[in-house]
């Protein structure tokens, strides 16, 4: 029996969390908020991590590890920073259990209170940089350029799988540099590799921009975001890349002394992507049979499945599929043969359908009579009989073709879904019916993308890098404006 | 100027924290117990990390992340465990932070309480064990064999780098099993991985042994262990697999339906070594001079340093150099050629020499008239004139010698020191002067086990794999023994 989900139209949000709990990505746990992240989607993680890991290092980048805890006062320092996360906090306030003296089980021991107390890291900007005030004297000493792989904890009130939880798993880049130029640039590094990676592997073009100071990480100069387009028209945004200015710097009081011996504050950038991007490829790709993989990043790329009638034919099955499955190892596929005794052959297509397995090759003992399998692709559902000569260079091709073909599907929908507003009720009606991202004008104050944000729930999603600039008319208030922007409504 | 380090000899506990303070492996951090893992230190925990997790995976394990936060009434379920773990727990209690009405600045929100205290994880027994209940039905579900990276917490009240922090990173393997020989056989087996890992690729030699039942992990049926011993006579303790029986099944009801359709409780097993594996490798092999990494680990394996008084003379090194690098990396060597102008040779040899390198090549323009460079070995300082021509194979070949060159050393150095005591003037003696591990009857009783520790300060290790049968009196009663066990004081 196949696994019945929830079909996109019928609920989209239903058909999303369907998706990720039974093709085996993630699990609801006991603690609000949190979730387990299954086998299957730590696999999908580990091959995000390695690949972005190797695009970091490459870039000169080298791993660290700063500690979970943030003493409170820390928090504070950074005015922007603390109003940004207060309202998120987990707080640790006592270090010891005991046994209830008066008989209820175990207690928090109140004399192991803490005389101040930790934040766990929502992000790890201000113990970062109170770090830094140590390493850094003078600009031999710079640039510093540090990631760590970690999990965060912010307090959100409503969460979702993989998309938005209490704790989540991310990347944090922190870079201190001699001058402001070499970090604006280091910002800009990091936001077109975060683009490469989307595009590239993860198969989701995205759109590279500016947020507008609203949208701005608590503690930022400027931020940069990658936006994607989810299936259901609304956008997401898949990595930020933030130039810090030198605000952290003077919260921690870190200066270094230039080439001239002249005393000045260490230029900052930070940046990050997590867990949420398998929100992201889940939304982007799958369809109403379960996940859809784009090759380069599936933990598993090919599964092989035989049809037989008696041990006799499986023998003869395997011996061939042993072949095949060293050819496709050699040329650097993953392949898994599921000869398993205890499932149909139908119950196992539907199962890697829903696991979202870029390719399936079927072979039966008539198959093997003409010297040819049935090679199925995920993303379009065709099957195609295969001669087994050179099946393992057709699987290399498919699969490269497979990749692009769901990058340009995606694509398409993306520019399909990038529409002109010129009033406030196409702005409307494209909202509510095409949806997608808007063009529209806005008149650059934070009370006016406020307002629209009451009224429609759109917000402004960036400001395109190189936007082109333009004279018009704010779609909400006809008050002059230099340049379209993009609105969504957003994950 | 090289960086002087405190002598071993000297102030033995001042000498480590020098090393890796000056090696740049990690540093203090404003958060009391924590450390920060600087870039070479955590460069060093990836390469163990990518070794052992291959070893996990070649033996059907599979990576998962479960939450850090566990709710309180988890952790008293199992009564064992909560009483090992309940004195050093971090407690979350609040989850915002809120201005002061009263202007004292940043303060915990008091109407932001949860209604149930969450700890950081100190391990993930309960957790993993609560979400098991949901994945098993039947013995079809079985084996579950997990494993996961994470940081987990433990509030010590005397912390040292690496050794003993509040908050450590780690690996722990989770396993479900149908039955109690395939759960032991796994403990075991994953026994016999982290010995295989510690001597082979740390070059670490251990002993492999059971606990006493004092020394158990909280909750366990049996603990095993691997022992190695530092240079001053120490024991440590590098890595731990608990036989945990149906003790977390019963505590959180996990049931199993067999091939004969009885219900069961399930059998498990956990595992896991940590970052403390670096405290014990710089122990084990490091000398005044710094850092000793044997090859195998060493995040760089090889460096050249240019000896030139021109830039001509500089030009003609460099060029001959890169062909070395390039013959180096094809045979998988990583090495760094080190041509940056702001130092001395001198300067760097040191600065090499405290990072542990395990060889490094010095070319200088006379060489190169005699078409040889400068080898020097970090483990025995040995310096020798090698021909470039087939230079690449002279330095994989010592690579492998230094690996055993360094293994053997220490080997030689535990088997010096595992002394049998048959008096308790002879083990109060070997404790004091000689050190190491004392082997020595005991009457099996943990109130003798603790006298000893209170007298002595000495711990008993563990009972060794296989351990010889044989008849004697204990050390401190006199009472009948059946075997010798292995006792030491230890990190």
């Amino acid at each position: 029996m196949a696994k019945e989900i929830t079909s996109r139209a019928e609920d989209y949000s239903q058909w999303y969390n369907d998706i990720i709990l039974k093709a085996g990505l993630a699990d609801y746990s006991a603690v609000r908020g949190c979730m387990v992240i299954k086998p299957y989607g730590f696999a999908l993680w580990e091959k995000m991590q390695s690949t972005l890991d190797g695009m970091f290092k490459d870039t000169g980048h080298v791993n660290a590890y700063f500690p979970l805890f943030i003493p409170k006062s820390f928090f504070s320092r950074e005015a922007a920073h603390v109003e940004g996360f207060a309202k998120e906090c987990a707080v640790v306030t006592h270090y010891r259990l005991k046994n209830d003296p008066d008989g209820g089980g175990i207690i928090v021991d109140p004399e192991a209170k803490l005389e101040e107390e930790l934040i766990i890291r929502p992000t790890s900007e201000t113990i970062i940089w109170n770090t830094y005030k140590t390493w850094i004297q003078s600009y031999r000493d710079l640039p510093i350029l540090l990631n760590q792989w970690c999990n965060v904890v912010r307090w959100e009130m409503r969460t979702r799988l993989f998309l938005r939880t209490a704790e989540f798993l991310w990347q944090e880049g922190h870079t201190a540099h001699a001058s402001k130029k070499e970090a604006v640039d280091e910002t800009l590094q990091m936001l077109n590799i975060y683009a490469d990676f989307v595009e590239n592997y993860m198969a989701v073009p995205v759109i590279k921009g500016v947020k507008t100071p609203t949208e701005r990480f608590a503690g930022a100069e400027d931020t940069y975001c990658i936006e994607a387009l989810m299936q259901d028209g609304k956008a997401l945004q898949a990595g930020t890349s933030h130039f810090l200015g030198q605000n952290f710097a003077k919260a921690f009081d870190v200066k270094f002394s230039d080439r001239d011996n002249n005393l000045d504050y260490v230029w900052a950038t930070s940046w990050g992507v997590s867990t949420r991007l398998i929100g992201a490829l889940v939304m982007a790709h799958s369809d109403d049979d379960g996940l859809v993989l784009p090759p380069k990043i599936a933990p598993l790329q090919v599964v092989i499945v035989p049809i037989y009638k008696s041990d006799e034919q499986l023998g003869i099955i395997t011996e061939k599929v042993n072949q095949i499955v060293k050819q496709l190892k050699d040329l650097g596929i993953s392949v898994r043969y599921d000869n398993s005794d205890n499932a149909r052959p139908g119950w196992k297509f539907s199962e890697y359908e829903m696991k979202g397995v870029p390719v399936r090759i079927a072979i039966g003992a008539r198959d093997l009579a003409k010297n040819v399998v049935e090679v199925a692709r995920r993303d379009t559902k065709e099957k195609m009989s295969v001669d087994i000569n050179g099946l393992s260079f057709y699987i290399k091709t498919l699969l490269d073709e497979i990749q692009l073909h769901i990058y340009n599907r995606s694509k398409q929908n993306l520019e399909a879904h990038i529409t002109k507003a010129n009033t406030w009720d196409e702005f409307v009606t494209i909202l509510d019916g095409k949806t997608g991202f808007v063009s529209a004008h806005w008149d650059g104050t934070a009370e006016t993308e406020e307002k629209i944000k009451e009224l429609t729930k759109a917000t402004i999603r960036c400001i395109p890098l190189d936007n082109k600039q333009e004279n018009g008319k704010c779609i909400l208030t006809g008050n002059p404006s230099t340049q379209r922007v993009l609105f969504a409504r957003a994950y």
